[in-house]
C-alpha cells in the first residue's frame, strides 16, 4: 500500500483556490449554505469533479455528488464526503478539509491509473453548519429519513428566506432520485474541533463512533427582590441555586467518568440588575458520551442534583428534555481498515470518539460508516482562527485513500 | 402628643386620588420622572399645598416645596418630603406614601390650629428613581452639591430626550435660589421595600441610617472551546468559575457577619450557546452594610476569593470598582425622637438600616435626617404588586407628625 500516496501540493493549491469563496478580511470563511458564496464553491467544485472524470449529480436537498465508475458498477459506491458550507465568520478546515481530501483520492487513483471493483463517490451534503437553516446537517439528515424534504424547503434562515427558494437560485435545487440511498461504505476525515490530538502529540486520530448528546433546559424560579433591603436568610436566589446546581453538573462528569462531558454554555437571570435578587435563572445543560448508558446516568444524576438544591433551598425548578441523539458506533470491520491505515503509514494515532456530530451521524444509518480526525491547531474551530497543518491533513488523506482502496476493492 | 393625630381616611383619599396619575391596568403606577403623568401628579400636589395654606416654590432641578411660616422665619425650617416619580410600571407607595404623609402632617397642624416656632416645609424631589434619568436621585444630589444642574440638565433618557428640555415643557424649571440649602430637620416616610418588618410582626421600623453600598463588575475569562470535543481536563471554563465565586459571594456575607449583605443580580456568559464552553463570564456584585468597615471587610474577602478562585483554575479576573457610597449614620438625638415616637404611640417598632438609598442620602449631607420605614406586603417594591396596609401607613405618618413637631418647636 505504502507506494500509493496522495499529492499534498495539490490538495493544498485546491484548497487555497477554494478559500477564495467567502474568504473574511481576517482569514476565515464566510460561507453559509446556499449563499452567494457557496453556489461560487459549489460551481468551482463541480468543475474539478468534472474534470476528474467524474459524473456529477445534484439532489433534490441540494447534497451533490461525483460518481467514479467501477468495474462492476452493480455494486454500491463507496462513498468520501463532508460539507462545503460554514458557520457565519467560521473557519477554512471545517467540512471543506474532507471534501477536499475526497477530491484528492479520486484525483490520486487517477495519476495511478486505478479501477476499483466498486464505483466510488464524493459526497458533498447541504447546510451540515445549521448556521443559517436550522438544525445542522439537514442535507444529510434528509439521506437518512430523519427530515422530510418539503419540511426543509419551508425552513427560513433569520431574515425569513426559505431553503427551497435558496436551493432553486443559485441551481442546485436537483432531483429525488440522484439521491444517495445506500452506499457500501461512507467514509469521512474531519478536523477534530477539539484539543485532544494536539495536546496529546497524536498525529492522527481513529474514530470509534460519534458521542450521544443530550440537551436540557434548566429553570430555576426563587423570589426577586431588592438587593438592599433583603436579609440574605429570606433570600430565594435562583442564581445562587443555579451556582451550586453548575459545579455539580461539572462534578457529574468526574463521578460518572468514562470521558462523560458536561457543560452549562448558556445562563440568562432575570430582571438582570446589579441590585435586584435574580427571580429566574435559566440554563443550558449539554451531556455527552460515546456510550448511551454513561450519558443516561449523568443525566439521571444532573437531574437529581438540581431537584435536591431547589428543594434545599426553596427554589422550584422545570427540567425541559430540550434534545437527544443516542451514541453512534461504527461498524468495527470498517474502524478496523482505519487503524490498520494508521498504523501501515506508520502514524501516531490515537483511537477516539467525535465529540460533535458530524454528516457522518447520519449516513451512518443508511451505510457502514468509519471517520478519521486531523488535529485541530489551539483546538479551535468554527471561528476564523480554525487552522490545522497540511502536513498532518496529508497524512489524513492517505489514511482515505487507503481504506477507500480497500473497501472498494473487497 | 397622643391627642394630636393624623387623618387616616383624609390620607388615603388624597393617596387614591393623586395614584390615577399614570395608573396602569394592573394597579400600579407608570410616571417616570418629567412625564405627563408625573406633571399631572405634580400640578395636583401643589394644588393641594397652596389649599393647605402652603407657599409653592420650584427650583431649577425641578424639586418644589410647600412652605407653611412658624413664629420665627429667620429659624431654618423642618422638612419633611420624599418623591412621587416612580420606576417604570413601579408600585403606587415608594416615595408617594412619604410625600402624602407630609401633607397630612401639615393638614393636621391645620385642624389643630398650631403654629411651629419653626417653619416647616414639605418637599417634593425629583427623579428619585434614575429609572428614566440615571443616576437616581438627581434631584435631591443637585441639593448636596452632588451633581452639577447643567450637567444634569443634558442627561438624557433612552429616547435621546433631555432633562433640561422635559423639567422646561411641564413647566418645572424653577430658580436656584429656591433650592432647598439647609434646614434645621429633614425627615421622611417611606416604605420599607423589603419584608424584616413583615416577616418579623414589626408595625414600623426606625432608621438607624443608610446602608453603604460597594457594586463591583468582575469579568473572568478562561478559554472558548466546543462543548462536544473538549474534555473536562482541558477546560477553562469562565462559568464554572464564576459560579464557585458566587457561592463564595454568598458565604462572605456570613462569614463577615453583622447583616452584610451580597448579591449577584447581573450574569451574562460569552458566546452563550449551549454547545460552546463559556469562554467570559461578567457578574456584578453588590455588597451592602450599615458600618463601612464591615462592607470593605466583605469586599477584600470577596476580591480574595475571586482572584484565588481564578488562580487554581487557570481564569483571569478583572475587577472593576464600579461605584462606592458610603454608610450613612443619622444624628441620634434626631433618630432618638423617631424611636421615641414609636414608643409614646405604643407601636411595635425595629430599630433598622435601610438596604436602599432614598432622597434622605443627600439631604443628610446638609441637613440633621431619620426616617422611619412602614411594611411593605411580600416586602415587594419596583412593581406593580407593590403594596403596603394603610393602618400601617397612618401610625408612620403619625410618628412623622410627632417629631416635625417636636424638633419645630425645640
Amino acid at each position: 500500500m505504502q507506494e500509493i500516496k496522495i499529492n499534498g501540493q495539490r490538495y493544498k493549491e485546491t484548497f487555497d483556490e477554494l478559500s477564495q469563496f467567502g474568504l473574511t478580511g481576517r482569514g476565515g470563511i464566510n460561507r453559509p449554505a446556499l449563499s452567494d458564496a457557496d453556489k461560487g464553491a459549489r460551481d468551482q467544485f463541480c468543475r474539478w469533479m468534472k474534470e476528474a472524470g467524474l459524473t456529477v449529480r445534484v439532489d433534490d436537498a441540494g447534497n451533490y455528488y461525483g460518481h467514479r465508475k467501477g468495474q462492476d458498477e452493480t455494486l454500491p459506491p463507496v462513498v468520501m464526503g463532508s460539507h462545503l458550507d460554514t458557520v457565519y465568520n467560521g473557519g477554512k478546515f471545517d467540512g471543506i478539509a474532507g471534501v477536499q481530501a475526497a477530491l484528492e483520492v479520486v484525483r490520486t487513483l487517477n495519476d495511478y491509473g486505478i479501477t476499483t471493483k466498486r464505483p466510488i463517490e464524493v459526497a458533498v451534503f447541504t447546510n451540515e453548519e445549521g448556521t443559517r437553516f436550522e438544525p445542522s446537517m439537514l442535507g444529510s439528515g434528509v439521506l437518512a429519513g430523519v427530515y422530510d424534504i418539503e419540511e426543509v424547503y419551508r425552513t427560513e434562515d433569520r431574515d425569513g428566506v426559505r431553503y427551497g427558494e435558496e436551493l432553486e437560485r443559485i441551481g442546485y435545487k436537483g432531483l429525488a432520485k440522484n439521491r444517495l440511498k445506500t452506499a457500501d461504505t461512507y467514509l469521512e476525515m474531519h478536523v477534530e474541533q477539539g484539543p485532544v490530538l494536539e495536546q496529546e502529540g497524536f498525529e492522527v486520530g481513529v474514530l470509534r463512533g460519534i458521542q450521544g448528546m443530550v440537551h436540557l433546559e434548566v429553570t430555576i424560579t426563587g423570589v426577586k427582590d431588592h438587593a438592599g433591603p433583603s436579609p440574605m436568610k429570606y433570600r430565594k436566589d435562583s442564581l445562587v441555586g443555579a451556582a451550586e446546581m453548575i459545579l455539580e453538573i461539572q462534578k457529574a462528569a468526574y463521578t460518572v467518568g468514562h470521558d462523560t462531558t458536561t457543560t452549562v454554555g448558556k445562563i440568562e437571570v432575570f430582571p438582570c440588575s446589579s441590585n435586584v435578587i435574580p427571580g429566574v435563572t435559566k440554563f443550558s445543560v449539554d451531556i455527552r458520551n460515546e456510550e448511551d448508558s454513561y450519558m443516561d446516568q449523568a443525566v439521571k444524576l444532573i437531574k437529581g442534583k438540581i431537584h435536591q438544591i431547589s428543594e434545599r433551598n426553596g427554589l422550584s425548578c422545570e427540567i425541559v428534555d430540550f434534545w437527544r441523539v443516542d451514541a453512534i458506533h461504527f461498524p468495527e470491520e470498517v474502524v478496523a481498515l482505519v487503524e490498520e491505515a494508521a498504523k501501515e503509514r506508520g502514524y501516531h494515532y490515537r483511537m477516539m470518539v467525535s465529540g460533535a456530530g458530524h454528516d457522518a451521524s447520519y449516513i451512518s444509518m443508511i451505510a457502514p460508516t468509519a471517520m478519521m480526525f486531523v488535529p485541530s491547531i489551539g483546538g479551535l474551530s468554527h471561528c476564523e482562527e480554525e487552522d490545522s497543518d497540511f502536513a498532518d491533513i496529508e497524512k489524513g488523506v492517505n489514511m482515505l485513500l487507503d481504506v477507500a482502496l480497500k473497501r472498494a476493492d473487497r
